[in-house]
């Protein structure tokens, strides 16, 4: 077997093999190689220069996590059944995020599995996995991971995560995979003993970033792209979400995110499958998305938040942190139609004119949600919008979210209004770095105005216990009746080729900033949305009939919509 | 009067004009204003919550450098006589870069208005200034400015600059300065102290560089961009060059060199002229000049340093610093007819793959050189390249750069071959920001093998008196002949409508790595260079007649032309 390893400033490196050391060969520019007699099983490290031996920065597998050694891995050996598996389009999806250890009470790929007809019954087309580089302990949210290539070991590793994405095609279900390239995580990293895989020259909010545009760069970027197409390749992966683009410093004229989208799409002809690209992107730019020709990096997709923050600071009524920005239906009824509500708009939150037009782009390029992990996560005791407003006013949320020309994203357990909040937890060892994460926290939450007693112990088991899904809920209300709401609304949208076009021109939005109303029009289909505590009655463009109502209260009638307080209506032209 | 200034963090802000003191009122995102009685010739100072009064951020003038009060400037006052001005366009021209202090005895404006007639004589069509902006004592390349909008006090200030752009004008000679916005000098620069002008997030080598994405940076934005218009609006200048843009960090949707360049071309609509925008960039990235269309960030033209290096390593031998990616014949070929040699190619130097194709974009949206302030001033001594090759290769390289398909760029006294040195100098007053200057010039010769005892020191008076020009110099032997070729090379690229078409695509070169000839062709322009200590005889394309050959002993004849060692020769075909 062949063994390959970057470390460009050793001077004699060694593979060490079920405890066989075995001499490797200097090649090129810092690698070195050596072809021993190893297989599927054998546990290995690698010494440099005579020092403790180290898991391999491209190791498959930690079986004990960590600090213990590696573990080869033959991919070819898995026995897979989606041979003539084709992913559905991202156009027309609706992607469903969940976190496999918070998912199920087991925590784990192979517990996942038993809740896919959930999944498929909800009608969504896409499963998006929160990372699963292998982390520090055994629970975190994921993007403190440190090694790429392995799936964490108490998710059950590398064979379970194929048994789940392999059990995800068989039901029709795409999967993507939130992958973490512009930092690894603080503890376990060892990376920067075999290279200068990072730079102190950028900071970021999580430290020292890759390096992607000093010297040795270019094993860096091959680094993070090999482990892009190994997703792909050898776990079947159908696309991936890479975390905080807006993070990555590089200001070369070729820059790493284009040199990644451009080698993940270059799969997709040689395996004859989809491949996606989406980018989580705080930049409000279009060129995240734009191809090369045009300046852009040339992904399919990206996160846009700003339809978020205008339903959810509607909604609740908050305006701290950056909800300070939104509020107004006028936000609203801009989100539904531009992607970037700040598209070179001043923003008082960021104190300075934010984002660009998007121009003519597809709907499809942009994924939207109501909830997310971090809108979720990132706030006092982890509350869900449920947990803030009531249920009329998310079901109209809902409503706009999965009728609008973006693609929509739903947050486990956001579909039956869960109870359960979804905390932000880590494992960490060091008792120092623990500490600094604590207070960390806290002083990130005073600045949305929370008291720090709103942060639940990240550290603690039982915050991450508690994170789990409920899967009695959904079967009580008044979880079951959200359960359906989203189940008709998912149905509605991927049955009416009008609300799944993508097309943003034609979206019409009619609002009353006082009276707290808006109607959003996309061809046939109306969604009427009153957030007001009073009954409103509204004008509809002639004669419509009903096809989804939150309330049964609502009447219909001769051009004519009454709405009761805190209520929507899903309305056909007729 | 009006005062404007821009203080967010200033609980109350006074203007002191004359002795007397004003209250400021507070306007809206941190900016004060106030109106007072003052006149042209006024000083003035701002002062921020009875702190020391502090020059202005936008001083016009530092008739006392850079601790003293600033002064009022009438701009309508001056009594411009180029009205009718229209610069040349770039296309076609030929650029001489100069430094002020360093061009004449006396080192001011005004001295340089009386050697004006040599440049016309050479045949340039554009001066370039190197940066103006107010530093810290009486001598500094410019880089270490502090105050942008005021022209440095030791050059005789804003009327001086003003009657040396129109006598430029009046001699048909367009002008650029070179502007600095990346970074401010090391001293005297109290911009922080109103606002955040500055980011530690990222790091340049020359410290904290310009905030441009994090809050208020509409307003650091608006200081560069207002002091970019100032120098075309107020001073008449015809164009910019903008320093090390590969410098800034600016991840945001709508980059601040897009909205610098966009606006600069603004003012060409309304003040009926044309103006210039040049880069110089370390990036090899088409993307600076390519429009924002594409991705772009609309420059007129940027500089290419590989040419440059090309020729360098190939005339002088050297391999040491980023001359180890040059020295081939065939990276000269290809500099020809491609503005970076490294378009998505490894250097070994930079350890990283580096640059992008540059496309179908013209040769005039690049600037060349055989030397500029950068490659003679940062190496030992300051020695140009006629110190360190015989004259013969010098000619043959100035005759390819000025037959390129580029924007050929020749530095102060380069075309007579000039004796003088032009060495880095500074006049620092801090003794340990002097002693640091002194050991950062000598690590970093070291990098490139020089010794240290080869550093002139930068804070002596004496490096800066040996880097002015002696303009006894042309006129002797082997001066006189050196600027005789530059006169015919520039005579010559001017009224060949093929020289000076900026076309890349009909560019050819031929040549013998081992016998150290090429020959560059032209449409029907050749340029047949020996580069080799041995006479060759090469065959030309067809019958061709002599234009112009740096040695006597040149002989064309039958198609064949014999070149003695280090030699060229300019051919028509005919």
């Amino acid at each position: 077997m062949e063994f390959r390893l970057w470390a460009p400033n050793a001077e004699h490196v060694r593979v060490v093999i079920d405890g066989h050391e075995h001499a490797m060969t200097a090649e090129q520019h810092g690698w070195w190689r050596a072809d021993v007699p190893a297989q599927a099983g054998s546990a290995y490290q690698f010494r440099l220069d005579d020092g403790e031996p180290l898991p391999d920065p491209r190791s498959p597998h930690q079986p004990d996590g960590v600090t213990g050694p590696s573990q080869l891995i033959d991919h070819a050996a898995f026995p897979w059944t989606d041979s003539r598996w084709q992913a559905p389009p991202l156009a027309g999806g609706v992607i469903y995020e969940l976190h496999v250890g918070a998912f199920t009470p087991a925590g784990t790929f192979d517990a996942a599995v038993e809740r896919l007809d959930h999944l498929t019954d909800l009608g969504v087309t896409h499963v998006e996995l929160m990372p699963l580089a292998q982390f520090s302990g055994r629970r975190n949210w994921g993007y403190d991971g440190v090694y790429p290539y392995a799936p964490h070991n108490a998710y059950g590793g590398p064979l379970a995560l194929k048994r789940l994405v392999d059990a995800c095609h068989a039901r029709g279900l795409a999967v993507l995979l939130d992958v973490v390239y512009n930092h690894l995580g603080p503890e376990g990293n060892r990376l920067s003993r075999f290279g200068p895989y990072f730079t102190d020259r950028h900071k970021t909010v999580w430290g020292d970033t890759a390096n992607l545009e000093n010297p040795g760069s270019d094993h860096v970027r091959r680094f993070f792209i090999d482990n892009a197409l190994m997703w792909i390749r050898d776990y079947h992966l159908d696309g991936l979400r890479v975390d905080a683009v807006h993070a990555f410093a590089d200001n070369s004229a070729r820059p790493f995110l284009e040199q990644l989208a451009d080698q993940v799409h270059a799969l997709a002809g040689p395996l004859n499958r989809h491949v996606l690209i989406i980018a989580e992107s705080d930049l409000n730019d279009p060129r995240v998305v734009q191809c090369p020709d045009t300046g852009g990096c040339g992904f399919d997709a990206q996160w846009a938040d700003d339809l978020h923050h205008a339903l959810h600071a509607l909604v609740t009524g908050e305006r701290t942190g950056y909800y300070a920005d939104f509020g107004r239906l006028a936000d609203l009824a801009k989100a539904l139609q531009n992607p970037f509500v700040y598209d070179g708009r001043y923003s008082a939150h960021r104190g300075r004119t934010h984002g660009r037009p998007p121009g003519s782009l597809s709907g499809h390029r942009f994924v939207v949600c109501l909830q997310n992990h971090d809108q979720i996560g990132n706030r006092d005791q982890g509350r869900r919008i449920s947990h803030l407003a009531d249920l009329g006013r998310v079901k109209a949320a809902a409503a706009l979210i999965l009728t609008s020309p973006y693609v929509p994203l739903i947050f486990q357990g956001e579909e039956w209004a869960a109870t359960t909040p979804f905390a932000y937890f880590c494992d960490f060892q060091d008792p120092d770095l623990a500490r600094d994460v604590r207070h960390g926290r806290k002083d990130e939450f005073a600045s949305f105005g929370w008291s720090p007693d709103a942060v639940p112990d990240p550290q603690a088991d039982q915050t991450f216990q508690n994170s789990k899904l409920h899967w009695d809920e959904p079967a009580r209300e008044p979880h079951a009746s959200m359960l359906q709401w989203y189940r008709q609304l998912i149905r509605l949208r991927r049955a009416t080729p009008s609300l799944s076009d993508g097309r943003r021109d034609n979206v019409r939005a009619r609002f009353d900033e006082d009276q707290r109303w808006l109607i959003m029009q996309r061809g046939p289909i109306a969604v009427a949305c009153n957030f007001d505590q009073t009954t409103q009655q509204l004008s509809l463009d002639g004669h419509s009939q009903p096809l989804l109502q939150s309330d049964p209260a609502i009447r219909i009638d001769d051009g004519l919509v009454r709405l009761p307080p805190a209520s929507v209506a899903v309305l056909r032209r007729s």
